[in-house]
This record gives structure tokens, sequence and C-alpha cells, in this order.
């Protein structure tokens, strides 16, 4: 595992911020209405609150939504273990949609399982909050690439 | 294939309003800005023009607007196959992302590979659009299932 | 979930024997040498020893080896909660490999996420075992099918 | 597409060459049975005779052996793409099982969709051959890695 030695070279401080910025530079995830919760080495939680602008045909939220969420938790799950002056890159990500997304707020977490030097491996899950509970309503598995010599910006 | 079976049931300006009514009741697709462009029996193209609301961190569409118009044109395509009075759920997808998408639109193909009773397969691609050409960005493999007993309606 | 249900209706020493009957049936997993080291109601792992006739071109266990006895270890974790006089079937499954597969021997790990009426989603897991190190070579994700009129037989 | 500059550095004869002397080096195609068909520029073709030692529960191709050569069958594809001195490691790949594999042999297609430095796509397709018909079993998509540094060869 490289997770730690990527991770020494940074603080957490850092590491969030870099993320963050990066998520802030995200037009789709302001249009969705999405926030970072949680920013951990190897660990990102994206949640999304329901809105009709966000649902399926049967007015629960859609699909796109739910996986938008969930490669994007995992894109930024693997960047905060990339060496500074990188970027992210989704190179595939399947998902299983296991229940009806409906509930108050969907709540994605994409984890490292293996973080390279080129390729990442994620674990994605989406929960459906509704009140007190908690369901799972989608999992999946992603692959990232650590592109080193393209900094995280535009243009 | 039961394709042809299904299809003998229904006309096709029929299933073309069965989806184009489907697709009118998904809050998330009037909100990308996404339209349909092509509805036949076993196809469906969607197109996504550019705008800042849909982009990543490098100003490109997201992965997650590349792959929702993408499981959206195969979960109609599918649906074009299905018997009236039924509706279509993703089971699950997967997608590759094989090209960074930038252009004026994208344009998603949804096709079905094998309707059967209860499962059906689809090949999805998206096409980033800039002036004359048209760029593959994206392929993917998506199951779909066939809920016989649930109208295609909210509540 | 319905996993308690259908276990409920069965005890674990009829599921094992259930289990072990079909594996014994499949011609394959005898060419490959491999065996049912554990049957749980969820979860069921298959160990493979390494030999010559399961390399790859470098010498070690060929992907295909690895991604065998994932999908038939998750495959049975799924037919351990199915109904009696029901069989399984693999819809599709989803594979990273993440190491380089060599050892003296694979452990596949398949364990049931969610187990519906129809379609059961498992986890996959593949282990390469060298003396005392025990490492993760293999994750995936499957989908199964519940075929209830379908008994578990040849013919 | 970086297709055309691999191959001009090297003929088709030099090619095809380098894919059999792997695919020979293979212990587990040759414990299946299985053989080489088609080696072409971005396609290669594999096929496997029906044999008792390759089936599950049911008689039928083992869903193992049906991948297996869908895998190795991409695998080879990319590989008629790399440049001499490489060689392919397969990263992922998905695979949806369409219709049950009964027939004298199976046929295995891989076919590249997107050839890149590091990283390859390939389109995999299974048919199932009985006498005159040849039905379409397995579907899937996989992603391969060009190892610069790694030739071909055991040790």
């Amino acid at each position: 595992m490289t997770q730690k030695k990527h991770v020494a070279l940074e603080d957490a401080a850092n590491i969030e911020k870099r993320v963050r910025d990066s998520f802030d530079r995200q037009g789709l995830m302001r249009h969705l209405g999405a926030t970072l919760t949680v920013v951990e080495p190897g660990e990102v939680h994206i949640t999304l609150p329901f809105r009709d602008e966000l649902t399926q045909q049967h007015g629960y939220f859609h699909a796109g939504a739910t996986t938008t969420i969930a490669d994007t938790a995992g894109g930024f799950a693997g960047f905060t273990l990339f060496p500074a002056g990188s970027s992210v890159l989704t190179v595939e990500f399947k998902v299983n949609l296991i229940a009806p997304a409906r509930g108050d707020h969907l709540e994605a977490v994409g984890r490292v399982i293996r973080s390279g030097r080129t390729l990442t491996i994620c674990h994605l899950e989406v929960y459906a909050v509704h009140a007190e509970q908690r369901v799972l309503v989608a999992v999946g598995q992603q692959t990232l690439m650590c592109m080193h010599d393209r900094p995280d910006e535009r243009g």
C-alpha cells in the first residue's frame, strides 16, 4: 500500500483544502446542490438533499444523481492520497442500484481499496436517509487514474 | 430475441409517446437541460448542450453528466421494447470514460443488445460533439429490469 | 433484507449439503482443483491451490482462474439464501485485478450484500496466500438471479 | 487513436508470433483446451470445444470458462497493438451472461475500442456454436494496461 507514503508528504488540513477547492470548481456539484461532508485520507462523503430537480419518472432520486455523487466521492477519496500537483481521472466505474432511492437526502461514501502509483480502486456506497432510517441504495466499484503531470485546475 | 413480439403489440407512435411522457416526468433531465433526440424500438439518443452547470474541476463535462444521460438513454431504449403498463429499473451499469468530454454538446446512445422478459441488456455510448467533430468519450453496458406490475407513473 | 426469511425455512446443514452437491456437479471446479472451504448463510469461500495448469504467461495464476472462483463463490453465497427447489444464474459480474496473483493458493470469498426475491448482489474478494502472507488480489461485484422454477440439477 | 502508429512499427506476422508465443505460455489455456483462431491488429478470437471438464451444475459451459476466454481474447487483442518489449495486464472487466452457454464450442471475440499509451479498452463477446447456430451468450467490457518496462516472459 502506497497510501501512507503519500499522506506523509502532506498534512490533513492541506489535503482537505485541496479536495474542497477542486470540489468547488465542479459546476455540476453546485447545480445538483451537493456538499462535501467528510474528507479524510482515503475516504470522502458527499450529501445531496432531495429536490424535484433530481428525480426520475417515479419521483425518487434519479439513478444519475445517485451515481454522480458516488463517482465524485470515490474520485475525491482517491485524490486525498495523490501527490500535490497531480489530478484525478475516473477510468471507469460500475454501480448496482439495489433499492429505490427515496428519502430526505442521499449520502455517498467513497473509500479507497487500493492506491497505486498510476491506478487507484475505490469502493462506492450510497445511502438514502429518511428521518432515522439509512438504507443502502447503491454499491459500486471504481478505477481512478492519477495524472502526475496535470495540476488540478481549469484551462 | 423477444423484441419483435413486444413491438408488434404497440405501434411506433405509441412507443415514442410512452417514452417522451416518462422522460418529461424526470426532473433531473430538465434540470440538466437534456433532450430526447431519437426514439426507436431498441434505441434512444439523448443530447445535452454544454453549460458551466455540468462541469467537473477542469471545465469539461462532469463524468456524472456523461453517465447520467448514458444510463437514461439505455433505460429508455429498453423501455421501448417493454409491454404497456410496465416500467423500467436500472439494475446496474458500468461505464468507461475514454476521452475528455469537451465540446458543444454530448450525445448519448442507448441500444438494446438483448431484451428478455425480466432482464434487458443495453450497450451505451456517449459522443462529444464539437463543430464537425464527434468523439467517442464513454462506452458502457447496462442491465435493466422490466417491472411488469408497476405502471410508469408517479406515486 | 429477505435473507432471514429464507434461512428460517431451511437448517444450516441442509443449505451446506445443497451447495456441496451443486459444487460437485461443476466439472470445471474439479478440473481446476478448487474446493469449497466455507459454506455459511450468505457467505462461501473457495480455495484453489497453485498448479502450472492455472497460469498466465508470466507464471502467476491466470485472471481467468481468479475470476472463475470469485464468480463461483459469489454464486453459491447467493444460493445459500435461495429457497429449496430453485437454482442460481450469474447475470453479470465485474472484477478488478489489483495485484499479481502469485502464491501457494488463492482463496475466493463471496458475500451477499443484498438478497431479493429475483436478484441478489454479492461482493467478491480473492486473496493470494503465500506462507504467512494473505494479499488481496481481486475485488468484484456480482448480480445473481434466482430461478424459482428451475431445480439445481442436470438435464 | 494511437493504433496505427504502433502497428506501423511491426509487421502483422511479428504481431501474430508475439501473441501466439504468449498464449502458449498460458498453462490455463492449454488445460481448458482453448485455441487461438484469429489474430489481427486489434482483434483476437479464441475457440473452446465443449468437454465435461468445463461445465457448471446444469451441464453447460461454466461462466468461468466463458469469461476466461473472453478476458484472454480481449487481453491479446490489446496486446497486438502494444509496442514490442511490453506486456499486458487486465485492470478489470465486466461481463453479462445473456444466454445459456451450451453448444459444441464457444468462440470468444476480443476487439479494441480504444488503445492509449497506458490504458486500452476492449469489447468482449462470446458465442456458443451448435451445428449451424451461433448464439451470443456473453458480452463484456475490459480495461487493459500496457506495461512498457515489462517484457512478456516468465520469471
